[in-house]
């Protein structure tokens, strides 16, 4: 992969509002935020996507986000938050190093999504399901 | 807590489409999926949100996304994929169970979000990073 904004903000090579650093992570203010508190959790890993980062790289993500969400709510007054982390252009990341966006949700701001089933068969729902087991 | 419908599906006494188990989480097959593939990644720890769930139980949670990642996208041929985890009912979460939506963001199907930034001033997104670093 090529060197990101993000690894640069790792390396310090770039400023950012830095709110959460440990061995595997660093956390940073998003500067064009969905909502106040709006904030980014980053292996420092160099991966892409989530499917090129390593298992303890993922599990050093993981840990941090309660602690993350609980900060963000605190310090907001926000009682609900989504979390959310999206790989490839399609699903629409920007920036190609694996980041999750802790967002509060609020009157004035948060996550806008639409939720849309697209209405798939039973059958089809188990197949698929043994498919992917089989990887599994 | 009251006990949900994902820890009847976790003790085994409703069934589910299980794609992965461990000694932390499962996996299941979403059965109201935005797309072909879509799974939910649930921990066994009985947390409503993640500001309630444990360390460990999070990294656990966090471990397991880069295999789930990549067997979704090599059964269904996605190459782009959302992970969502909604946090309160204002956030769209409907089973007060922490669980964290896998969805394949194809051309029939996916998240379907809208970006709206907020255009919060840059100081006030300082201060409120200094803030959040206080708690951190």
């Amino acid at each position: 992969m090529t060197d990101s904004i993000f690894s640069k903000i790792i390396r310090g090579e770039i400023p950012a509002h830095r709110v959460y650093e440990d061995e595997g992570v660093i956390a940073i203010m998003d500067i064009n935020p969905l909502a106040e508190g709006h904030c980014l959790v980053i292996p420092k890993e160099p991966a892409e996507t989530m499917a090129d980062l390593s298992d303890t790289a993922a599990a050093a993500l993981g840990r941090v986000l309660p602690r993350i969400v609980r900060a963000v709510q605190k310090t907001t007054g926000a009682t609900a938050c989504n979390i959310l982390q999206n790989n490839g252009s399609e699903a629409g990341q920007e920036v190609m190093h694996v980041h999750v966006h802790v967002i509060p949700k609020t009157g004035g701001g948060g996550l806008n999504k639409q939720w849309k089933p697209v209405g798939i068969e039973k059958d089809r729902i188990a197949e698929v399901g043994r498919l992917l087991a089989r990887l599994l």
